[in-house]
């Protein structure tokens, strides 16, 4: 099969739709936005070696991985995955049955939320396999929410359990997508991000934007099994794991009410600036050890 | 530098427009598209090895071309260039201010078209550097044109000359954003496609999705310089470097009038199928034997 044969199977799989007027197979897509809706748009790629590993995990898993990935920043912004365009950069040494596999992956992962594959390039060379994927969300009748908005007196919020996302849920993890915009659609959300960076990291973005201080309650953090796991191989212990592993892709939202449907309530917004954790009555910074990939790291 | 002060240094960039409500540094950026726009969106990356070679090209020609391949696209389709999302594959041997040279390489290309840089990622791997660029353009008053609109009894033009790209235009090209705007808006393109593949591949495409045949008169492609110093290197003839290079990203255009200010006329539309050269009265059919990297090829 030539690249031009997987161009066509590509283009054979693609349909229209109100939103998505003309789909891949021309220079670009056409996509007609409805009259006030908002676009949402950013990318986010998944490197070998780096967000997976080909000796454990199928094609299939990383085009899930860097789909949900996407997927979970428009559940951040409260919106509806609407369409992606997806770049492949494929090893030699992977065939056209892989290339398809890895689609086939981003594909059904898309498609759960009726988002559509509307454009790619898939190039051959002697690199590794780097997927980048850029979604194009709407708000759908949802304004978008911000890391911007949390205010003193809100309370905070996780979508899930944290922590050791490493033993497999940062391959397989579902993005919020339904539930934040059903939270945001009854305004039950202020600001919200996604915590790709870990907990620690990311509550760093959410209080500079907001101009607060959010303080965790440590009894409250809800820890995932796998932070378990690990705390006992590595004897770092779990609420750590929860704290700072990056990779979890729940949610971070801060709102008007203390409890929230499907939501584990974690902490307070106040005044003030920075990250804080209070155990056994005693508040401390929570200083952000997140997964910081140093650029300049040799 | 790390990699959140090169972020803050991306932020610090960032602006807002009309058409760009909330620049990077959310989890997304927020676009507002105006009643009635169309949106073109469509992805192309570049490949250390591939697009160019880091011994020839200096970091800001790789970012020049990976923008320039998108806004070629936008050409094609007679859309403006509004909004690029980047994701780089950064090997560990380079460094910060590399990740610089190339963004400030992107962005200047950018600027010419008042076209935003609006979302990215950037990722330190092992492997050789990637480029990815989506670029999301809107039809602002100009219907997008496709490739399936050509009609026998229309003129094909191209927008400059063809071959030779490899001694340097393929990294150095302008894309023809403003002339095929320009003729769009005044109804002179009935289909357009730019020529990546070079012009037989590319005619190949156009006269499939027209369902239509394109005949060239040998006689008038027009041949760039660099054809003519390759063919006395390689001894094929520069005509052929005309037709089958790939990499020109000039646009090859059907239309009603048979002269265009800006183009060159190279030959007519008719009733049929395939792509066709007429050279000394003599019709024969032009092979497709552009740039079809296999991406099964050892």
């Amino acid at each position: 099969m030539s690249e031009f044969d997987f161009i066509d199977w590509l283009r054979a799989r693609q349909c229209t739709s109100a939103f998505v007027q003309l789909p891949a197979g021309d220079d670009l897509a056409i996509l007609a936005p409805e009259a006030g809706d908002l676009l949402v748009v950013g990318v986010d790629q998944v490197l070998e070696g780096v967000h997976f590993d080909l000796k454990q995990h199928t094609l299939a898993d990383v085009g899930r991985k860097v789909v949900n990935r996407n997927l979970s920043d428009c559940a951040a912004m409260a919106c509806r995955p609407a369409a992606l365009v997806v770049s492949v950069a494929l090893p030699k040494s992977l065939s056209i049955d892989d290339a398809r596999a890895l689609y086939l992956g981003m594909e059904r992962t898309a498609g759960e939320f009726d988002c559509a594959i509307v454009g790619g390039d898939t190039g051959s060379w002697t690199g590794p396999l780097a997927a980048s994927v850029t979604v194009i969300g709407r708000s759908d009748g949802v304004t978008p929410v911000r890391r911007s908005g949390a205010r003193p007196g809100d309370y905070l919020h996780v979508t899930g359990p944290l922590g050791g996302s490493i033993l497999g849920s940062h391959m397989t993890f579902t993005p919020r997508v339904t539930l934040a915009r059903h939270l945001a659609s009854r305004s039950l959300i202020h600001a919200m991000i996604d915590l790709s960076d870990g907990l620690s990291g990311d509550a760093a973005h959410l209080a500079r934007e907001s101009s607060v201080a959010l303080v965790f309650n440590a009894a409250l953090i809800p820890i995932h099994d796998d932070a378990h796991v690990l705390s006992a191989r590595d004897a770092v212990a779990a609420l750590d794991h929860a704290l700072h592993d990056g990779e979890d892709y729940e949610l971070l939202i801060a709102g008007p009410e203390p409890h929230l449907n499907g939501c584990t309530p974690v902490g307070r917004v106040e005044a003030g600036t920075g990250v804080w954790i209070e155990q056994n009555g005693i508040r401390t910074p929570l200083p952000r050890h997140a997964w910081t990939h140093d650029l300049s790291d040799e």
